[in-house]
């Protein structure tokens, strides 16, 4: 029951592969974004020949339930850097669950070029200080909360009862058992937070994403990961919600923004 | 010689269309991101049946010098909503230039839900107390910014000579001749303006767009569009461009993000 074990695929044909979609990593049912998103990444790794989704952009275009699902890869092109690639993620009925573009490339190698960062990682206490968030827990505790340990900041876990006011987040993300996160399972940290509508005290419940893009700029050192989700711009029935996710020795390991529908009524 | 013109498009089959690569929106030679995605998207427009390309992703392949250029689209799902679709815009040899994915939906609706808006327009001194950017400057003036008008706010103008040292660049942006600006114009304006990097002091000439994401938050109203790219992090040989845009009645109408390689050596 790793994040590995539950992301593992099998090839079908060149640009076929089998990526079941697995129990428990839902909320209500359906597969969490980031969850299918990695399941898409895994099948890109193996048809680019490129470990790292450097820039990946998710649509969501239908919930998917656990089950048996099929990702088709198409390579657009293969430079010197970069593969480029279309994947659809289609369940057993054989109708697109998201649809994928991205550029993977090798991140392994040291970073040696310009440094500028204006930016600093989230403050945030102790991860035993911090709010476990846990399905035996009420309240915001889907069932993908037991598949990882997230620790969210006290001050950004007291929703829904006293939501913080601001359109924030913060908090630890680890899988379980410490096991090693690649940059595929940076792809699920993305979007393992409660939403930050939760905190800003909109009239929703959820707040389904339209599509979501990770750029991934390191490969995570091993520990915790550090993260922030922030909104700025509710507007038009639609919220983005930008995401920074930083390593155990303080390093940018990915950007994310997802645009987000904000439920009318 | 309006952008309407210039982005005019003519239809070879259902899914196929001529979107020829018009002389004059170029940076030496090769056409402007922004207008190739811009192209790209009139296709879109046109399959999906819907106007507004509500969050759409594209990659940079290769560049895309004026003549012949064709984009087949390939639509993913028609929802009640969005329309989902990939597209390919190619070069004459049948080469992909860019390959973009995106959902297109109305947003002619009126916009009676939440709001929240934790963000402000760029302050700018009048349009004629800017800096215009233009052919006949020397200096950072590529053909392309002859077909539109683009002032510079002084404070981000100084560059190559005197950076400001902040990885930002605010500014005006409009058509020539007060052309409207409708929401695939907008993908223009988020590619348009100089690279954060010029005012940063990164030691690099140019800085090559991977990928570009923009959400159109709304339709602009008539006027000149106010404009803000930022960019945090320099890490790993790559950066991040994030823009934002506010018509005259200072509303967001589009957010952007690029990741862009910063050349080594």
């Amino acid at each position: 029951m790793t994040f590995a074990d539950d992301t593992a695929i099998e090839p079908r044909t060149d640009h076929s592969w089998s990526t079941p979609i697995r129990d428990g990593w839902d909320i209500g049912g359906n597969a969490n974004g980031g969850y299918l998103l990695a399941l898409a990444a895994r099948a890109m790794q193996q048809v680019g020949q490129r470990p790292d989704p450097t820039s990946i952009t998710a649509h969501y275009l239908r919930p998917g339930a656990a089950g048996e699902a099929n990702t088709t890869v198409s390579l657009v092109k293969t430079g010197r850097r970069f593969a480029t690639m279309n994947a659809t993620l289609a369940d057993v009925d054989g109708r697109p669950v998201i649809q994928v573009l991205g550029a993977f490339s090798d991140l392994g190698a040291p970073d040696d070029g310009p440094q500028r960062v204006d930016a600093a990682p989230p403050d945030l206490p102790d991860p035993d200080d911090c709010r476990r968030v846990a399905n035996t827990d009420g309240g915001f505790a889907p069932p993908i909360m037991d598949r990882i340990d997230l620790r969210l900041h006290p001050d950004d876990a007291r929703f829904p009862d006293a939501p913080s006011g601001e359109a924030r987040v913060r908090g630890w993300f680890r899988l379980l058992d410490d096991e090693p996160i690649d940059t595929i399972a940076l792809l699920l940290a993305v979007d393992a937070f409660p939403p930050t509508a939760f905190n800003a005290k909109l009239p929703v419940a959820w707040v389904p994403t339209v599509e979501l893009t990770c750029h991934v700029r390191a490969r995570p050192a091993p520990g915790w990961l550090r993260c922030e989700f922030t909104t700025r711009f509710v507007t038009g029935g639609f919220l983005e919600e930008d995401g920074v996710v930083w390593d155990s020795t303080g390093r940018l390991v990915a950007q994310s923004r997802q645009l987000a529908l904000l439920p009318r009524g």
